[in-house]
């Protein structure tokens, strides 16, 4: 089979189409340096300028390619090129004010923010202008929007890893054209990233957030980001805003066909979701034991605070957001190796969140149930259900591979880490958080830290890593496989 | 269906099979005792007289069970029930004798040495009689034996993990009885047992080590037990002992159809089985890496040394079977996490070695690969092939299965056992070493630490995982099922 050459000029009409998209959102940025008149406002009309110019440049050159539907192979290309043409694009705004002078430092800033891990180099958070925060916490939102686009919409044509099955309750997949598909599933699944980043906002406000801080952690929120405007993240503000946004983290690694379907009023569906059931289960299972361990064994919290604590932590780790209100290295030992199994858990597929995911854990525990049975009555035939439905044995199998070859990259991952940071804990911990696009790590990364200290390469290799978790592996590495380039 | 009722006399059949065997090899302890005027020798006799008397008196009383042939759900309860006998009765040479006095740790270091694990409570491993020590590398020696008899020739009719089809070189799974078919595979492979046993003990003894002390290894070697004579184990001994030791560890951990047909002359066979192939090639990579370690990093070594003490280790881990001639955990911390790999990693198939396996490592690979070619052309059946075999998919479900089933035990365990050490490196290395039958793990139960420290639950719990994970974890789990007892 002899496979159709990849059309430059296509790459190049997505690639302007993601620089004008970008550009808008710049625009929101120099709206508010404008507004708390920062001596950057220039600066940063500049760089919307810029980017916006070039984007519109690009896309009337390339506008013969608007009607052309992408291969499979061209929309691998397209998916991996759109984040790291986001990444590039970001640091504009970060380079130009000479906020973040190096490249290296500032694209790191720029990709963890698009692909909502949150990873930050900034030891200073707030010495930076306010605008420059305001498109950090606007880089997450934009990379959560693009995630929601591309795993519910187009992820499903791709019929990679078995897990397209499972958003079949919100979308048909059938011969659509790719491009009519995203504007209707992605108009719905929007409105819903909307209403709940406008309802955290509000819910922030009513606690005394300043509204610039409600909206930013509201964008970090929903997007499952991390990023702060405060150096100590959400440590400094009331319980009742640490539990509001453990509540909407909560909301937003969850799978957004779910909410569709909460709007929709067909709770039963939604009660009867197994990927739910075991999300809330295991915050509810892991959040309670480190809540014992706090404090029974730890005894540094009183219970409401223990109890607040382990929640809001495991919370934002399993979601992969990264949010922080206390140092879960300094929590005893067992309460550490269960923050870094929920760093290879994940959230709900179709969400912002990152990670394995909870669904293929679910399959897998399923089919290691179906096993024994199997083992017992080696002649009856067993079949895997999943919400009702039967899951084919290929795609058990592509879910298995996939937890594997996540996990493989995790191992090598740390390996490759080592060389760097000669500390297993904090390349470990570099590896998992990077992968699942959730923040901080261990060792010297941990939520007190940051990432400046690492070398140039440990970072580009990090950046890689959040790529590679975030487009969910495989639409990354195919593109470096020989198959791919042989025609 | 309704399942037969489980047969207790058969049972009991089967367990005086397994003390009667056991006696005959006490014996040959006794006859050490006696050679060096122990003055344990009629203690010893004493031992070997109680375990005889018994195995043949209830031999006598379950006679009439001889020709019944036990149903899947008897086989698995009789390969557990043979384990923890052997185990229990393994206890008396210990405890008659007052070498071990408490039970619970005659116990750990019995059952460790009937799993080949060669984890052991022993602070001071000189100061017992030689008649015991004797005792001690047999326990290794027997559960060899045992696991060649179970996995090579029983496990194919349980038709379990999709492993069986790897042994069909050297045997036929048909409408045999098991009972035929066990002597007729197991004869050729105790011979391979045998011979290998006494090529080493040649070896060692042309080395200048005592005869006796080349027995004990030798036994220690070939079933990749572990236990030694010496304190230090092998690190006292000659480069020459040293050397000869890693080649029958690498022997020992080769799956013995290869060196059955290595014996038939069919090279080509063996030249291209790929478990082989892979096996060497890790050993190789790793011992590759960690000897530039040593070398460079460590600094410590010259490069004879560094060659020998890498080669040596990683030989030892990955064929689960835990000499040391030097503490890894004194190593570079990426020499210590390649260490930390070869535990999960694990001996080939169908040898005396633990952990997961390497063919099943080399299928999940084989398979991460398919799924790119799967991507890429969808509508294109892709098949997987091991050894020129077609491998059925639902084979290569239950090895990701298993590989999945593997590392969640490990995680759980690790995290039980944090509740008796409160330390991440003592606990999971205690849990890999014992699942995968290794010996020495990390933290407080290093290559130069034991066991003894540790609370009777963390070690009842160890010897837990121990049988689970010498029984390819299923027979053992499957016992714990409601399925498995549901009439």
């Amino acid at each position: 089979m002899k496979r159709s050459k990849i059309n430059s000029a296509l790459l190049l009409h997505f690639i302007s189409i993601v620089m004008v998209f970008e550009s808008l959102f710049m625009l929101m940025a120099v709206g508010v340096s404008f507004y708390y008149k920062e001596e950057i406002a220039f600066k940063m009309l500049l760089s919307f300028a810029v980017t916006f110019v070039s984007g519109v440049a690009l896309n009337v050159l390339t506008r013969r390619e608007r009607y052309h539907e992408p291969s499979i192979r061209e929309s691998f290309v397209i998916v991996c090129l759109a984040w790291v043409i986001m990444g590039l694009v970001g640091t504009i705004p970060y380079q130009v004010t000479n906020s973040i002078p190096s490249f290296t430092n500032a694209f790191f800033e720029s990709f963890s923010g698009f692909t909502t891990t949150g990873s930050s180099i900034l030891a200073d958070i707030e010495a930076l202008p306010k605008s420059i925060l305001f498109w950090r916490s606007e880089t997450h939102w934009i990379g959560g929007m693009g995630i929601i686009v591309l795993v519910v919409a187009i992820m499903p044509f791709l019929k990679i890893h078995g897990i397209y099955l499972f958003y079949s309750e919100a979308s048909n997949v059938d011969n659509e054209k790719i491009s009519t598909r995203i504007r209707k599933v992605a108009r719905n699944l929007w409105l819903i990233y909307m209403g709940l980043t406008v309802a955290e906002i509000i819910f922030l406000s009513i606690g005394g957030m300043p509204l610039f801080d409600s909206v930013c952690h509201s964008f970090a929120t929903v997007a499952t980001g991390g990023f702060s405007t405060k150096n100590d993240s959400i440590a400094g503000y009331s319980p009742y805003i640490q539990y509001v946004i453990t509540f909407f983290m909560l909301l937003s690694g969850i799978n957004f066909t779910v909410h569709f379907l909460m709007l929709r009023r067909r709770f039963k569906s939604v009660f009867h979701n197994e990927e739910l059931r075991a999300y809330l289960l295991v915050i509810l299972f892991v959040g309670g034991i480190i809540t014992l361990v706090l404090y029974f064994i730890h005894q540094e919290y009183g219970l409401e605070s223990a109890f607040r604590s382990a929640f809001f932590q495991v919370v934002s780790i399993i979601t992969a957001t990264g949010f922080a209100t206390a140092d879960y290295l300094q929590w005893p030992v067992q309460a550490i190796l269960l923050i870094g199994m929920l760093m290879l858990i994940g959230a709900s597929a179709g969400s912002t969140g990152g990670g394995v995911k909870v669904i293929r854990h679910v399959i897998a525990l399923k089919k290691m149930k179906l096993t024994f049975s199997e083992i017992l009555s080696p002649n009856k035939v067993k079949l895997l259900h999943y919400n009702g439905q039967r899951v084919r044995d290929e795609h058990v199998t592509q879910i298995m591979t996939f937890i594997f070859v996540y996990y493989f990259i995790v191992l090598i991952g740390t390996m490759v880490m080592l060389l760097w940071t000669e500390d297993l804990a904090t390349s470990f911990g570099a590896v998992a958080t990077s992968m699942a696009g959730i923040g901080p790590g261990f060792g010297t990364v941990g939520p007190v830290s940051n990432f400046l200290h690492l070398p140039a390469g440990a970072k580009y290799f990090l950046t890689f890593l959040m790529l590679i978790g975030r487009l969910e592996i495989y639409s990354v590495i195919i593109i470096f496989t020989r198959t791919f380039w042989r025609d």
